[in-house]
Parts: C-alpha cells; sequence; structure tokens
C-alpha cells in the first residue's frame, strides 16, 4: 500500500505538492486536517488550503486520534494528513504521550488498505530555540518524521515548490 | 534565455555559487545588490562579497525596483541578483504590495534577453517564529521561493557549498 | 583516506548514520565527543548516544583540542566526531580564533591515515536570529561547514534519517 511522507519547511509547497500525489489515486480524496480554527491567523490558513483544493473531498477534522480516523476512513479514495507536526503539537499540548502514539501510527499504516499521504514540517535546520519546550518540541518533531520515514515507502523533501526524492 | 535560482541557507555558499554561474556567460557580469549599507554589520558584509568577486563586476544599488533594473541593463552579460530574500524584505518595510511585485518580476523574467541568476534564502526550516511580523516574513519569502523557482529554467539548493539541482 | 561529513538538522537521524558509517570500516571505532556533560539535558543526550552505539568504541571527550586528538588516535579504527557544530560553539565560548583552528583541522585531515566520520548541523535554515551572538555564530557554522566538506571526500545531507549525497 502506497504510504508517502512529503516534507520540507513553511510554504515550501508540500501541501500543494501532497495535494497532487493523493489526487493521482482512484477515489474521491479525503483530506484529513490536524488543525483547528482556534484563531483568526489558523482560519484564514485552513481557506486558503481549502479554496485551493476544490470542493470534491471527503473533509475531516482530526486533532488528536488519527489512527482510528485513518481506519474509519479505509477502503475508499486516498487520505491525506495535514499536517503531522501539528498533530504532533496537539498530542503535547493535551499532554498526550506522543512517543507511544507516533509508534502505534507507524504499526498501524502496513496494515490500512487505501494510500496515505502525510505533509510533516522540517522544524531542526535553525539555530537551537532558546526556550526548553520549542527544543522539545523540535526534537520530538525530529524524532517522528524519522520513525514515519521509515514506516513510508516514499518520502520526499520540498524546497520552493520542487521535490527532492529521500526514498 | 537562462533564468537561474540559486537557494539556501545563511553561509551555505550561494552567493559564491551564483557568482561562478554567473561568470559562466559571455559578457560583463552585472552585480544587483539589494543591500543597501544601512549599519556596520551589513557594511562589513558587502565588502567581503565585494573583495571575492573582484573589481570587473558592474555594479547596481537596487533595494526595490528590481524589474527596471533588470530591464535597464538588458542585453550586456548576466546579471546576478543577490538576494531576493532581502529585497522582499526591503519591500515590506517600504510597504509596498510584495505579491504584486512578485508576480510582476516573474512575468517580466521571459522578456529578457541576458541572463539572470537570482541569490535568495531558505528561512521557513527552523521552529515557528514567536512573533507574527516574522511569520509573515517567513511565509512571503516561501511563497516568492516557489513563484520564482517556477519561472527559472535551472534551480538549485546548496547545502555546505554544494549545489543539489532542484530543476 | 576517507573523510566523510555528514550533516543535517536536529534529530534528523545524523548520528546514526555516521555511527553506521564509522562501524563500516575495520578496527574498534573511536568516538570523539565535543559534549561535555555540564547539565541535565546535555547529559541525559549523551546517555541515550552511548546505549544506542554499544559498549565497544573506544571513547574520547574533546571539547576543544580536535586536531591532537585525531593525531592521538590515527592508526587504529574510524573516528566519529560528533559533533563539529558544538565543537565550534566550545571554541567560541572559550574566545579561541574559530577560524584559523577550522583551517588547521582542514589542513590536517590529509595528513591522516585512519578514518574520519564528522557529524555536524544545518543552522541557517531559519529566521534570521534576534541577538548578534547567535547570528555570528551561524554564519561561523556556515562557514565552517563549507571548510570541512571541501576538504572530505564525501558530504551527506540527512533529512527524516535519509540521507541525499552532496559529494
Amino acid at each position: 500500500m502506497a504510504i508517502i511522507l512529503i516534507t520540507g519547511g513553511a510554504r515550501s509547497g508540500k501541501s500543494r505538492r501532497a495535494e497532487m500525489r493523493t489526487r493521482s489515486f482512484p477515489g474521491q480524496p479525503v483530506y484529513v486536517a490536524t488543525a483547528e480554527a482556534l484563531d483568526a491567523e489558523m482560519e484564514a490558513r485552513i481557506a486558503t488550503h481549502r479554496a485551493r483544493r476544490g470542493a470534491d473531498w471527503i473533509e475531516r477534522e482530526v486533532p488528536l486520534d488519527l489512527v482510528p480516523a485513518l481506519v474509519a476512513t479505509d477502503g475508499g479514495g486516498a487520505r491525506l494528513v495535514d499536517c503531522l507536526t501539528l498533530w504532533l503539537s496537539n498530542l503535547m499540548h493535551a499532554e498526550r504521550n506522543w512517543e507511544s502514539e507516533v509508534t502505534e501510527l507507524a504499526a498501524a499504516l502496513p496494515r490500512l488498505k487505501s494510500p496515505v499521504v502525510f505533509v510533516t514540517n522540517e522544524v531542526g535546520l535553525g539555530i537551537v530555540p532558546d526556550n526548553a519546550l520549542a527544543r522539545r518540541y523540535r526534537d520530538a518533531a525530529g524524532t517522528m518524521n524519522q520513525v514515519i520515514a521509515a514506516a513510508s515507502n516514499e518520502v520526499e523533501f520540498v524546497v520552493a515548490g520542487l521535490p527532492m526524492k529521500l526514498k
């Protein structure tokens, strides 16, 4: 089964690339948003993504329980999960055990029948952040990306809208 | 016509690479600096670049009006624009509409006769910045890089002085 | 002689990759740690690395004098230097002349008989840091990475645990 990870920086064209990859599979595509529209900045970002994507997607808002949502939507079109780094942030805010959640996600992927395209962010290529929480988050994001990349069939790193094949 | 985009992080060797690419074209090379020598740190950086480049370049200081400068210097040697991210920052400080300026730049490129080599920065691969202005800037830079990459014939991502071909 | 540079972001899988490359050479591997266990966070990080590596490594703690340590351990198994960015940080804290130390390191490499695998960090792909010290550090790190990459036979850029060959 196709499990694809698209990684890159902010506004690098990851989501657009992931939408294209998701649409390339047969069936109605499913958009699994890990974002919640909690403030105006986030709401505007979500609206921009939706406008570009078009109206023919099934939409699910899944801030935390990703594995059940992937199981529940399995058997139809490909799922686009946008994005893993926000999911991680939600887990950490909710004081869930992110390490075991990431492990469970990786373990669940081989059992799925429909494709999954994950979007994630590279956040570890700047200066070490001043505050300990940000350092913990970027360490967690790096670890999660390694685990999900290892469980994926394809991994792409997007820079300036252009993908580099990592796997 | 050759339109080349060289992207990468701070001190990754982008400018050196871009100088080499610019010199590979016939004619006297033109250095289009978007930096203004406003403080000592910036002045030192400009002096270092100039010393490395050598004295045989035509120099233009163009903080804002990039399209007119590219049109005015067209027909001779290749132009090196160093760098787009500083140009973007200048536009935002001057409260110009950066989105339409970027669109105009991309639209002007196919009409040019002499090559252009752009240097830009990847700024979106670290932790999400605390302040809203920095977030707006990094979103703008990512968007600009995608637009100019799409309008370029060649795109390179430089890490540790070594180029990866993106396009 | 094999001189290998492994670069990437925080928690990108650089150390794991470098350990694998180091073990691929004959002889007992030598772990050259530039970290000192000065606080609990660093101590935990060192312990994690050691647990993964296994007990069969010769260990050296070398915060500053890297060239003498590489000369002293030459002639046996491959050396893993983890990591150059921390070494640079140590040099700057100690108010040593980092530029000449980096130049000396690059000059010493061709004289070594046993392989060296360096780990370093890319720190220049985020927003320009607010404070001048952090800017100076990221400029220094970028410069150092270029110099050591030029002196290496192989350079890899690791993202999400997956290496891209730069050289």
